[in-house]
């Protein structure tokens, strides 16, 4: 399948300020960057997300994805990001090779302009928009039964994440996602790890460049630093992931789609701690070692 | 001025589940509610927004303040949140006094339909969207420039948000904000608490609330536990509170809008540490006690 051509226009992701702490001293302090990126679909805006601006064409992408504007990467030709001018073009193969937009097909431009029309702004953070039929999406997600999660391999997890590099340690204000290996000797390995002001564009870009690379769900896990709420539990379903773990807790909804769709999630993961809520089936603990 | 009539639906914070730990025990395990709640102006649905539901009222009431959606809430006659629909109904007086909607009058549904239609989905969490003319707004904005922080009362704040009962202690997965005194014997005392699944959620409902009684922000400090992104520093400054108080750190955006709105912002406040970014003019640091 043809894949777009992509820029590749990460932006640097922290700069330094000066700040005066308690004791008077003036301290050079690291802080993540944030820029805004329209995004432009065969010329027609879109949306302008708020982005630390690491990986945007993988965001972009993602974005398309997720909230299902685009469902077939080999419709895309090209993404290109230009911060000169704080935005993405993404433009379609029939735009690029007979002239005629997306936007041209009036039964399409309408199904389009429809599900930007029913935008949710939902609890997350960062992009925050999904659509109301997601949820009838979920209900035709399939997450595979027979995936297994070792309490091993969710250690690795935790402690690869935990060393990692990360703009985090050194600026805050960002929230991380990582995507892992669950298959053979690659078990527990990180495979792309991406931080953003915003966690959902985290997790739109790791969405975009699996989209991209054909890279499929099943044989991995997703790992957040953010909450668990709604949408992070709808986009990880939607990659076809089985497992979602994180630092952090949960909400409601959060809890009850996880239900519903059957993916495993574990949150409150702290060093050797960890609290599994759903989808215990998947979940292999190790057997406690007799006391000696 | 006449204000609107409110129902005061809010909804249980938490509720429990139970989790497996990393010992094989079933905990119970407290989470925070996440909501969707569907606001719609004289019959026009606007938005959809997840929340915890603890100030859905005075949610939707900042919703259209801080989005400039309604100048005056002289207009408007009733907010009325209905949860088994999932909805907020909030009636103009027009409506309910003579039966024209907002959106009867042609030129000012044209401008909201402008306003809606130029969403930034931005960095934050929540509620993540503010107008693309808000920057233009932010330089008309002239904060009290006599107004005064000392660092004993930055650190009364920090200790009352610290004592506070909270959801998140309970349950995380919560922001948190506070509106704060800097006046006379209260001087530090907490006004408002409010927390939500989506932190913007959370400055808005304080908004609404202010915006109902009348409450100026000149000698007042908000305090949030969340990044100070672009929004959030937008936000407080449409509130014309001169301080920003925040236990997390901040974007690059963020960073430079307070700047050019000349806020006094002070980030990573944590136990007697903090960092002042901006402002410096306004904050008074005690004088250093000679050793003896």
């Amino acid at each position: 399948m043809p894949i777009p051509t992509l820029t590749s226009q990460a932006r640097p992701s922290t700069f330094q300020v000066e700040a005066l702490n308690e004791r008077g001293e003036t301290v050079p302090t690291a802080i993540a960057g944030e820029h805004a990126l329209t995004m432009y679909l065969d010329k027609r805006e879109l949306v302008t997300l708020m982005t630390l601006g690491a990986a945007p064409e993988h965001l972009a992408l993602g974005y398309l994805r997720n909230q299902r504007l685009v469902a077939d990467i080999g419709e895309l030709a090209a993404v290109q990001v230009d911060w000169d001018t704080g935005s993405v073009a993404i433009t379609s193969r029939s735009l690029a090779e007979r002239g005629v937009t997306i936007w041209d097909d009036a039964e399409r431009a309408d199904a389009l302009a429809g599900r930007l029309g029913r935008r949710t702004v939902t609890t997350g953070c960062g992009q925050g928009t999904v659509f109301g039929d997601l949820m009838d999406e979920i209900d035709r997600i399939a997450l595979p039964s027979g995936a297994r999660l070792s309490e091993e391999v969710l250690y690795t997890v935790m402690d690869r994440v935990r060393r990692h590099e990360s703009i985090y340690k050194v600026a805050g204000a960002v929230h991380g996602c990582a995507l892992c290996s669950n298959e053979g000797d690659s078990r527990g390995e990180i495979l792309r790890f991406v931080e953003d002001v915003g966690r959902h564009n985290a997790v739109d870009a790791i969405a975009g460049w699996m989209w991209l690379e054909s890279v499929g769900g099943a044989d991995k896990i997703f790992y957040t630093t953010g909450r668990l709420t709604s949408e992070m539990v709808i986009k990880c379903a939607q990659m076809g992931i089985p497992f979602l773990l994180s630092r952090s807790g949960l909400t409601q909804m959060g809890y009850e789609i996880a239900q519903r769709v059957g993916i495993t999630m574990v949150g409150r993961c702290q060093g050797r701690h960890y609290l599994l809520f759903t989808g215990g089936q998947r979940f292999v603990r190790q057997p406690v070692t007799a006391l000696a």
